[in-house]
């Protein structure tokens, strides 16, 4: 489906149009693009997340979850416009206050987003679930959809580079991803029990879409995807699962994806991600600028449909999510 | 002796011309200013504190310690001159951030105070002592002297008012000491041992004087000596044991002292301090106006001295503080 026909389709359909419901995987900001445009056009009894938290760790005694936080500051229209990551309006004094002690100050922490981290720590050091946790913060938030962490168990990421294995965030933020990777794992993900919600979603028979948003494949899908069962009942499912391509013209939009497809040897495409999905996912969505790719998609044997993906307004978020939708209602007449 | 020659004394003498060790057990606002006096006469191989923790508390996941915060801030000329607490220069964004989400906000946290109480927090999560993690936060602020934490066990001054038992802050801070106070207890404080530390220094035969600080002996000196083995010690030196009074003329200088003791049906009367720390003290410090009451004290069989002992400027603090160290010499000599 063309890229015109689709925005012809989100003008002529009103919101709110599709049946059943939709859980939708994602990682940090990339991923949380696709999920705001996901909320314009669902309600929140139609729309749930399934969030990455191999990305979440200690630090300084405060239980971080960058994704999560992507997704809610996201949705709570209280992302920072300009760096991409945080609050917005953030200040920084209790950041220059640990500077000058001598506290660890390669992890950013604003003072407003600090409010988060301590209101979460508290609840999970009373003994609640993340799950519960993250409620508590959406609902103090304003936001009324459901960000399931993959598993209230310990998922954490750990990069094997040529400087030794780093934890995610060492390597992502302090050494700002420069080791080249050799691989990666998801140290407690065998063990760790996915999120009961995220099953429920999983087996409930109104489910009638699952969207692999474009997060890193590597860096923030494969973390929920270890989870056995997370991958066991995708496979299970009988409604489509689509997957929106992250690398768009050998490019990634935000983030080391390319960079780390490189390094593990991967050509940076989108068929390559496809390919990476091969078995998970019905159909893939490629960018308009790799329409050339679809047959090889096709022959991976993912259904493949090409969109204009680079999203940059909020239109663009709404436009692409009115497009996944459609993918997933054609495959379900097809 | 009257102020005039003690403040001759001070001018005629030297610093650190007083041999052996000095233990000055203290508080929060008024004990800290008698404290940094102190510190301006004696180097840290001469002088340590033993602090007040039974204001301490958890809160929002921290670990928070008024009153060795206080001294800390105090020393490192960090503390707010417009409050009387917290530090200098403050900000309130992580604060106005967790009123936004309902947070608790009736005990302000400001944005670098914040970071001592997360890098506490951390401390202890790992297990430190109370004790070490105050050593760490001195040794970044540039503070040589040991603020020792009267134990590193919870001591957690409860008070009983005409609206029930309130845990300290929520008495002093949350409900501004309105409540009527029936009366106080210690909890966890029969079962806490004295920070060893402090036990040395008690036991140290250098050992030439102890001063209790002009802090409130309900709330601030006596959740010290409820500790059994700091207040069997200090029955046990053979040093002047030297007591400030906080209560000048009827009124206390800082804080609820005077309230509380006509709550507790005491006199709000610099002798009724005397008589509280009979049996500990040697000596008790009378301000200037209060010198007719030297007689009552000397009655209470502790030796009684007369300065001026408001304390408004750093020369106030550093003229009371000789002047005490010049009672304990007296006491030696005698």
């Amino acid at each position: 489906m063309p890229a015109d026909a689709t925005q012809q389709a989100t003008q002529d359909q009103p919101k709110r149009h599709l049946a059943g419901r939709y859980l939708a995987l994602t990682g940090g900001v990339g991923g949380a693009k696709l999920a705001l445009g996901l909320s314009k056009l669902l309600p929140p009894e139609q729309l749930s997340f399934a969030v990455n938290v191999g990305d979440d760790f200690d630090h300084m005694g405060l239980h971080i979850c960058p994704d999560l936080d992507t997704l809610l500051y996201t949705l709570a229209d209280e992302s920072n416009p300009d760096t991409g990551w945080g609050r917005r309006d953030e200040t920084w004094a209790f950041m220059a206050a640990v500077r000058e002690l001598g506290g660890p100050d390669w992890f950013n922490l604003g003072d407003r987003d600090l409010a988060v981290h301590v209101q979460r720590t508290r609840d999970l050091r009373e003994g609640k679930s993340l799950t519960t946790a993250m409620a508590n913060l959406a609902k103090a938030f304003g936001v009324p959809y459901a960000l399931l962490p993959g598993s209230d168990d310990p998922v954490r990421t750990m990069v094997d580079t040529d400087e030794g294995e780093l934890p995610f965030q060492h390597y992502f933020v302090r050494r700002r991803c420069q080791p080249a990777v050799r691989g990666i794992r998801f140290a407690g993900a065998d063990q760790a029990r996915l999120n009961p919600a995220i099953a429920a979603q999983l087996e409930d028979p109104a489910l009638n879409g699952v969207i692999i948003c474009p997060s890193n494949p590597y860096l923030s899908v494969d973390p929920l995807l270890a989870i056995p069962e997370l991958a066991e009942r995708l496979a299970a499912v009988s409604c489509p699962v689509v997957a929106v391509s992250p690398i768009v013209a050998g490019q990634a939009l935000k983030g080391p994806t390319a960079k780390l497809m490189q390094e593990l040897q991967v050509p940076a495409t989108a068929d390559a991600v496809a390919d990476h999905y091969r078995g998970i996912a019905n159909a893939f969505v490629l960018d308009d600028q790799d329409a050339a790719l679809a047959p090889a998609v096709a022959a991976l044997g993912l259904h493949p449909s090409v969109a204009q993906s680079v999203m940059v307004t909020l239109q663009d978020r709404v436009d692409l999510a009115q497009h996944v939708l459609d993918v997933i209602r054609e495959l379900q007449r097809a």
